[in-house]
């Protein structure tokens, strides 16, 4: 599936067809698919190589489990997360291992969560991130320790039909992204100073 | 390069075969090259699609803007990074567009690089993330206004030969990197309880 029509210059196929859709297919996904993902992020980079990220998963025959994490999504994305065969959950490392804060913790697990999103689209799944969960009763419920900082909860899937969405999902259903222009977030040396590298070449 | 023999389960090869070199090749990169990098870091996803990344960015020839981004970094990167024909500065944009805070700023700045950095990959270049450079500086001297948080700064090349580096340098190089073992990372939805996905299939 192709998603972007504004690319004026080319990107690799697995970032160009990343999307986050509303729209799950109910099948399960392959144990060893999902173990790929997990690899994936493992080999992502991380400052002094801290490798800050946790992630916790479930899938939806594990009941008890799923409905942990799926029970502290907000209810909006509970109706989009609904046919999800897996939702994970991942947490960030607040020190590295000797007890010192570590202040690329948020960053490097995105950077891990970003390499198991390409990961998921190089292996025909869709993923989609969701900020909107109780922090406070995710650390709770899964016994999350202090120290760690849950950030994202992710649905992952084969991608479904969006006609069996509801309609309030439906319209929501992001035809296209929308981004801003590569000049208003790349500048020289110089803050909105225009780098040379929209000019050469 | 395949750098990894740790890789018990399958990824996908742009991703297997990223990492982060300190030995650069001084050819400098085609503009069209770091064009598509920052366009694969535009299309990361991000919270509200609020794209809270920005980028400096500065090629040798353009001698005072490379030294304003040179300059802040500290000595030691200094020595691995003065070959590499680029150098960039990732930027977070703490609030949303509205003014209200963006909490996954750094988190979704993350995904943006994990971005350029696969990129990079697919176009045969190597792109090392530094954290150690000097933040006020780099604020100051290009401008970085309020509100906006300078993250990495990141050195762009194609792969040079380590026998050209300084013997501590080459001392330094990782000849291959080490990861935590998936089991210390992913748990079920309860931190340290196994996920069934490591029994399954």
């Amino acid at each position: 599936m192709d998603n972007q029509t504004d690319n004026p210059y080319p990107i690799h196929d697995l970032l160009r067809q990343r999307w986050s859709p509303r729209a799950f297919d109910d099948r399960p996904i392959e144990p060893e698919k999902l173990r790929s993902l997990f690899e994936a992020a493992r080999w992502a980079p991380s400052l002094d190589n801290g490798q800050p990220w946790r992630f916790l998963v479930a899938t939806k025959d594990e009941t008890a489990e799923y409905e942990r994490l799926f029970n502290c999504l907000v209810t909006g994305n509970q109706k989009s997360a609904y046919r999800a065969p897996v939702l994970m959950l991942s947490v960030a490392h607040l020190q590295f291992e000797d007890g010192s804060p570590n202040a690329h913790a948020l960053h490097d697990t995105g950077m891990a969560v970003e390499n198991l999103v390409v990961q998921a689209t190089a292996l025909g799944l869709v993923a989609r991130q969701m900020a909107g969960f109780r922090i406070d009763q995710a650390r709770e419920d899964c016994r999350i320790p202090d120290g760690y900082e849950p950030v994202v909860m992710i649905a992952v899937g084969y991608p479904g039909d969006p006609a069996l969405q509801s309609d309030r999902l439906r319209a929501q259903e992001p035809p296209l992204p929308v981004r801003k222009p590569l000049t208003e977030l790349v500048y020289s040396a110089t803050w909105e100073l225009p780098s040379s590298i929209f000019r050469q070449g």
